[in-house]
């Protein structure tokens, strides 16, 4: 394997199966960038019609080749098949909602101010609508292969946001990657979709060269801290920076309460450790921190906890960058002055990428100079806290995708206080369950203060289409000019028209 | 006057009138954005009634002293009482359409899914709103006094998502400054608003320790491309990036057609030079560069131009930066090969702030290696272009706020390109008007692609609300804990509930 080959590899083993590919030259990248800016225009004048036949297509088609895409997922992520047929589901799935979204338009924030007098004067008319921000860079995550890569929320949001894409592959599941490009290029087509509407590149010079390209106009990106950095300092050297979307890291907080803990320690330690170790620990919503009261009842959930730690395998993680990270966020946590280790789970001597599950327990009070980093992988941290230092620890934490408390009926007080601290660090807020398993609907939001995100948009839901549009307004523009939205006549989408909403009878 | 005096001037004379304050030292910028931090907290308790009603009792403070503002702002920027008289009236109507927005509640963008069965399996219940964002820095503009300044549309759309503020007041109208936070606060005061909602500080440090102050959220600013660029520096250095809304630099290019100019030279050279030379040429949107067709026309139209920018009298502007900025790049632009001045306007012999109206000329094909920088002032440029080559030169225009275009009913294929080519370029298009004079309203935007701005939003019109706002969802939370908004039962703010858009009765 050379330094340029672009390798399928097996995790459980840790052996290349093929070459894939070659990173894509800078040439290369200018060529799929200039062909995504043609595809770009033509895309935009089939209008949300087009958008939502392509969206539907593409769920069609990778519907299809179920059974190849995810035999090949398993082969490159180890990965469960039961996971990986979950993920094609909501991925099959978001392709359609979006359509939906689509059809249905509010996603336009279309408004309408009439000409007329103001208190400023004689006003013009003014007709506000949301258009495709231009061609957007995506670059796929590892740890969802269907859900958060070639095929994910960004593609599709791009799509319905009416953008062509230009895909970066992640070196995890470049087969996989392939196989689904191919498939979705396909099914745009049938759909009647411009040539070129997706393109795929791979390697590590690829992305960079792809967020400077003059023609990309906005970047979603889901992957670490330091990836994210050095995507953000390449749009910087542009002259002219382009909107950057970052997931990132995240800590999730989970809070258990000293009535929580006392009323169903062992329920928690089931959840706990099943949303610490489920896909091997690799999602954006792994609880990183636990909050357990001191005293007999949290001693008691510490001591499940870790039992169940102990009873748990060794996990495969998805490459050996996460493996290697694993173990050494994992010795700088074991190091940490105060820091126990209550349990490790299963370890294996294969070649493959394994990491061991691991239970560590730190006092509330050694937390003082420690940052806390996320841990990619199944480790999760109890902080131990007397009643009124939960509020510190909250407060020292950095931002979250979610907070989640775990409490009692007679413990109103103590949630909303807990509630005060924590929605100013998070995106979401959960109540007496887990951050694992993010839904794919019109209220979700994954997003959260920095380092979660660096944006006040989600990647994931229905809304995560805002970030790929911009306003556009026409002022006093000739009718026949007009896209069909912004005339006047029986309104086609929900509108705002001089101030008021209105919504079409066949949606009211 | 020494280095740290903030000192009113009269621009007519270049003279210092009194010492209004000092540069705030980074100990007093501190303690400004804790109380801000503070008063953020107890704002939001106050929900959309506290808003509403803070508002609107901003507008009738700023009505009540209108006297004295005109006044004391005529005085400090030279601005015609007319101009500001308007200005405020604007100023007035947006906090009242605001605060309309804050009682109509559709920018809470309230989505509730309820718990159910998906294809995804069984879903929790969820519940999205835009919560506020935190602290916002806003920085006031020269240009605008009371639109674009302390009580202008960045704090009104701060106050209305919920936020408090702390305004970096601008040095070229410090005592106007100093006089509308006062009026501002008493009357927040008067409407429940708790201490500390508005915090100002004077002086560049200040600027930079503002947007590095950790309990700072956000970041508007309208101003210099070389402000905008120092100040994302700054923030790019923060432990916690914030976002950052910066409106820059903006060429907005005009484009007469051939039957334009043979239709109505006089009406257009009049127009052009009213939005030329009005306020002095230091408005946002003024046209730096309007594309004329060569030929006897438009050879016409440039000699109207010319004679009415002759008959122009020398105009004060609002500061000595502003007038060495307008001398320096007026030079450039006088020195860039081909270029030809047409005709300049009255000389001053004052020193005061007095500068030159000019008007210039370049043809097309001269552009090549030519980047054509805003010109804050009264000054444009006339592109001279044969018919298809207007489509190159919209090509190689940097993106700008708005983009016009001055047809004729015979022309629509024509127009049709103009505005395919210009779209992409630009974030208002207009037709057969003039881009000076942005209304506030519900559909208004105002912005573009950069350097216009670094964002998908606007600064003025109802949806500048957007910057300062972040989602948060509730997931299973307890009905007790969840703000009125979002709990079932009639709806109080339009809401997509199961994904269907509803209105309340009362606003539909």
């Amino acid at each position: 394997m050379t330094a340029t080959e672009i390798v399928s590899i097996d995790p459980t083993q840790g052996q290349e199966i093929e070459v894939v590919a070659t990173a894509s030259t800078s040439e290369q990248v200018d060529a799929q960038c200039e062909r995504a800016a043609a595809a770009a225009a033509a895309y935009d004048d089939g209008g949300r019609a087009l958008r939502a036949h392509v969206l539907r297509s593409i769920a069609d088609g990778l519907e299809r080749r179920r059974a190849e895409i995810v035999a090949l997922g398993q082969r490159e992520t180890a990965l469960a098949s039961a996971r990986l047929e979950g993920e094609l589901n909501r991925t099959v799935y978001q392709a359609r909602l979006f359509a939906e979204a689509v059809d249905e338009g509010s996603f336009l924030e279309v408004a309408i101010d009439h000409a007329g007098d103001t208190p400023m004067g004689p006003g013009p008319d003014l007709r506000r609508m949301l258009v495709p921000i231009g061609p957007v860079a995506v670059f796929g995550a590892s740890n969802f292969p269907l859900a958060f890569s070639v095929p994910g929320g960004d593609t599709v949001s791009a799509l319905a946001a009416g953008c062509s894409v230009v895909l970066k592959g992640h070196e995890s599941h470049p087969a996989l990657s392939v196989l689904v490009h191919e498939t979705m290029t396909v099914a745009a087509a049938k759909a009647g979709a411009p040539d070129d509407l997706l393109g795929l590149v791979f390697g590590l010079q690829a992305g960079v060269d792809l967020v400077q390209h003059q023609a990309i106009r906005a970047v979603a990106f889901t992957g670490s801290l330091a990836g994210g950095h050095a995507l953000m300092e390449a749009i910087a050297a542009r002259p002219d920076p382009i909107p950057f979307f970052g997931e990132l890291a995240s800590l999730n907080p989970v809070v258990v309460t000293p009535s929580a803990a006392s009323a169903r320690a062992a329920q928690l330690a089931a959840g706990i450790v099943a949303s610490v170790t489920g896909s091997a620990g690799q999602l954006c919503t792994k609880p990183g921190v636990v909050l357990v009261p001191n005293g007999g009842d949290g001693d008691a959930l510490v001591a499940e906890t870790g039992r169940l730690v102990a009873q748990t395998d060794a996990a495969v993680v998805l490459n050996a960058r996460v493996r290697d990270g694993y173990c050494a966020v994992g010795e700088a946590l074991s190091g940490v002055a105060g820091m126990r280790v209550v349990a490790s789970g299963g370890t294996s001597d294969s070649a493959g990428f394994w990491v061991t599950p691991r239970l560590l327990e730190i006092p509330a009070a050694e937390l003082g100079g420690v940052e806390l980093h996320e841990c990619f992988g199944p480790t999760t941290v109890l902080i131990r806290y007397d009643p009124g230092q939960e509020m510190e620890v909250i407060e020292a934490l950095p931002g979250s995708l979610t907070g989640t408390i775990h409490a009692e009926e007679d413990e109103r007080e103590l949630v909303v206080e807990l509630t005060r601290r924590l929605r100013g660090k998070v995106g979401r807020l959960l109540y007496d369950g887990f951050p694992t398993g993010v839904l794919v609907s019109w209220a979700q939001h994954h997003g959260g203060p920095w380092p979660a995100t660096n944006s006040q948009h989600t990647s994931v839901g229905v809304t995560a289409v805002r970030r790929f549009q911009r306003p556009l307004v026409w002022q006093d523009a000739p009718v026949w000019l007009l896209p069909e939205e912004l005339r006047d006549g029986p309104t086609p989408v929900p509108r705002r028209i001089d101030g008021r909403l209105t919504v079409p009878e066949n949606l009211a």
